[in-house]
């Protein structure tokens, strides 16, 4: 006897789950379903060889996974590449985070002013880009430090980034401000700092929106499957995993970018995955290989930070790109992915 | 010219502290107070040499930092140890920590039961102990884990600590706990997941209470007085600063406890420092060596999990000690403290 | 006065470094020579800022560093890139690490039979490659690991190169085995385990010979450097430098692959860098992503672990990529260093 | 079938070991000796249950392990403490590392000169200490740092060694050089950057003295017991090991005092485990307060540096204790120890 854990078939209707929970009872066990948005996806539940084997043979049920998955909803499900989307400038159109392109996300580290934001949108947009991204709350070291312009810059975020059909992607720190961020957002930000902040990935979970989950920086690969785990639990409908960077012990960077997090990630889960090589290494000049390197690692995308002015930025600067330099990294992302796509996909078998 | 923290007398009356902006003013200089609690304890000011040499030497004035300060209330302010004040059992009982005599902190990691609570809570106090901790929100890496009972049980807590006469220690998860947490707590604790947490620690500063602050796993020392002073800066009255194992890369522990990490603060603060030996390593053979070895590094106390029947607890079991071994601890403590006490105090000249 | 780094014009004739040192010597300055196998490359010397300003000027003088460089002769020299000239299969043929195109050195981990010898070589020439590693010796964790077949298969191993036109690449561990190993060897490799035992490095250096250097599972970029600098200051003839993962918290890979280290090696040292992603991460399914993001990141090269029955290997065999796999290595190498070379030059500035 | 590790009776007589071989011949497994010194202690053999049950009822055989042991002779073996004699002074002289009481072990890190040598030898002697540690050969990172004094300052140190009755403790880099070590060492010291370098473990094996160990700065626990299977197979007569820091995130130390590294090594082994808190840390004022807490922990002594003048040692000063806080070191030393061993005592239960 031991707890397995049964998943479900995709599309499986509520009077066929009702019916497998009530095939579980009469085996006499306690289950306890694993709900994913409103819907149940599978079971966990203490049965025996037996008992597993006969659960495995109904109608309705996808697998039966003999260990308890510690992360039945993020981790391997069988069903392929999951494909997040993400609306970006319009209520039809949509960028595909997980799909055949590799996607560039950028922007300013912090929302300084409208004419920043303004100037960096229209960069991103005339790059090519699609999604747009700019801190209104940083968490940051000190109390002395800009924190950000709060709630009072989102709509001017949102107005910005509407001008230049981008979507917006944004950070989200406080529980209490999961609402007005998802008012605003299309694909709320869970920072490293707060990766394990339960209580905020519990609410951030319920406003049943995607979510780009970055990696902390001492977080196992397990351990970030199961922050994305809570969020899912918690009704978030997708989450996008990121590597930032890891603490090193070499003074010559400030993180340590874990980038095999990307080939490790895909024998675990189907979710996205992207890099931030901006804070993942913390010096500008190693943005751009780096993010190349993601690339050819098999990310579903990168993020950065730009800034019209490097020299300035409020936060992070030593590691923001020029504007001018981004055409570049966009033209690079694409000769990557078109020279390594195919060798990929063999490598994947 | 240059940023630099002007430290004020510790107690400076308003009309002084005005006295000393204005001439901040005259000296053409934009100056930033930093608040501690209600009052103004220094500012931060551009000033050139001539400027600063100036404030030095005004009444009021106790001390003017050459670089600013990153933790101007948190750091070393030079008034010697700071003693933190924590009630104990009753309004007019408090016990101290950085004072004289250093301080066993144990308990249950999490509340599970009335019986449970009871045991733990009369071995602790029949061992001699003031302060009670036990977890009843638990930050736990799987959504499917034991996480805790959650408000109902803090009212079983505290009649269960007041029963013993002791002080409550208790973690608070999610900035909309705060006001609760704190109607039942003695010590607000901030765990090791959330130290960077700043929306969470400037509502917990708000409830102007004292405060255990636990050392994130990747966190440097100046980060962990970095978070405490988001505590102090947003009114928590006084900071407990706790070791408790960074991340290493050895499977034989689950943390690493860095226990130089005491002396190493000493350097750099007044703030109580204690080390939480029990999630610092996480083998219950080691709880007691180490707990050991922290009041020997000059650690203010210890913080350590027990359980009445520890191979049975909900979470963290397999560091916690059993109860018969409380006795062991706390005289193990007082013949350390007594053996260590007068060559720490020259070894700190 | 502080001491100073002064370094020579490449080419300078032995008369004139003379001079330069009864110049320096007229100053009234020690002088201490810097070596780079027979030549005198530059001094180390406490010069005041007149003394350093009047040396600059000197014909001979290339130039004068204000710190003294902890490692000028590994450090950057300002003289462009430093291409590696490797013999490959005949005393006319040679491979260039650091040119245009990157290099794929491969071959089994150790050295167990004549056939396997044959395979790996029959399979890495007919790929495109040019440089065959594989270890005689090898540095186990355990005594009672097979520690490779030694001095006996040198001789073996040397044989099958030349057959396969192939250079040949393999590690010497002790200082007593310089000489056999420099005898069959073109490219003596310095491994992670040994990067900082400096009496090897010494006697390495001693060989006159290329060399190539792994960097230690904890050592930062600067340590690195360090141990190039003992092997030039020896007497190597150039150092290939090789990231090959640094000690990681994750149980998920063997090390934590720091690929940032290419870019930032770039900004140290005109030394070319290549990356060894099998030990780098130690997970088969990674090895060819990482070395697509390797190449994508800027290395001048990459070298693997390959075995004619992967899952038979006797050391490190759950990282051996199949010979089925090398042909789609060095295509996706190539691929990848055509999409990048443009923008990388550019980034480069 | 799997293999097994056969340990026999400490003082079995050959004649006895070889009827124990030929039972294995019989049961028609293939046996290898494990040799100590130059005595068989045990056998690794595949064999079935019913084998391993036959085996371990025959005299003379200790303990079958079930799995085969990675490190048979430095791992647990039953017998209790292995306690360490190391000559001290003179042939008829020893110290017991391992025994009853810690031992302290100090003086400079490098040799810089008689005066410097006779002073902390002085001071040494002075404080009650047995066992003077200086550094002959250094393992310095940059060639053009000071590498010691080398062959020829080994007299000079045995010599003053001898006028103050103490045993001399010093690191071998070289293979090369364990002939000349050995003639004047009494203990041979492995240092941190050469731990995993196999030919020197072998070589300084074959010497067939006491070795003292130091963990490497990336090395598990496991490593650093593979590193000492390595001695003791190669013929050292005792292993004493040694924590030194590992390496650490946080710039606010050199590395970071793995202490619980004591209390988890005794869990794996039985051979001495002492603390060397200068390195370590490699911050003076943390000196003292983390030799108190090794004692605390439960290691059978400490390694520390001391210097005549503190501030102008030639190679780690900064970490160097005066002369003048000896006898405060041992004074604090014997207090611990006293405090602490009878709890210690039953924790180990």
């Amino acid at each position: 006897m031991r707890q397995r854990t049964i998943l479900l078939d995709e599309r499986l209707d509520d009077a066929a789950t009702r019916g497998l929970a009530r095939d579980l009872v009469r085996l006499g066990v306690e289950a306890r379903p694993l709900h994913e948005r409103d819907r149940v996806v599978g079971f966990v539940a203490v049965l025996d060889d037996e008992g597993a084997a006969r659960m495995a043979k109904k109608t309705g049920v996808c697998r039966v996974l003999s260990a308890p998955s510690p992360h039945p909803l993020a981790g391997h499900r069988g069903g392929g590449p999951r494909v997040v989307r993400v609306r970006a400038g319009s209520a039809r159109d949509h960028v595909e985070i997980g799909g055949d392109a590799p996607v560039v996300i950028a922007g300013p580290c912090a929302i300084e002013s409208l004419e920043q934001l303004e100037a960096c949108a229209r960069a991103v947009a005339g790059a090519g880009g699609r999604l747009f991204r700019a801190g209104a709350y940083k968490p940051r070291t000190s109390p002395y430090a800009f924190a950000g312009g709060g709630s009072e810059v989102l709509a001017m975020l949102r107005e910005v980034a509407d001008r230049h059909r981008l979507g917006v992607v944004t950070e989200v720190l406080d529980p209490r401000d999961v609402g007005i961020v998802a008012a605003h957002a299309d694909l709320l930000q869970i920072g490293a700092r707060t990766m394990a902040d339960v209580a905020l990935l519990r609410e951030v979970g319920r406003a049943r929106r995607p979510v780009l989950l970055k990696r902390a920086p001492a977080a196992t690969l397990d351990e970030l499957l199961s922050a994305a785990e809570h969020l899912l639990h918690a009704g978030a409908t997708d989450v996008v995993l990121c590597e930032r960077g890891v603490r090193g012990f070499d003074p010559a960077s400030r993180n340590l970018l874990d980038l095999a997090a990307v080939p490790l990630l895909r024998l675990r889960t189907e979710l996205p995955v992207i890099v931030d090589p901006s804070h993942g290494v913390g010096v500008r000049s190693a943005v751009l290989p780096m993010a190349a390197a993601a690339i050819a690692a098999g990310a579903d995308g990168v993020m950065v930070e730009c800034h019209p002015d490097a020299g300035m930025a409020r936060s992070d600067g030593v590691q923001a790109l020029s504007l001018e330099v981004l055409p570049r990294l966009f033209a690079q992302t694409h000769a990557i992915a078109s020279a390594i796509r195919p060798s990929m996909a063999t490598a994947a078998e």
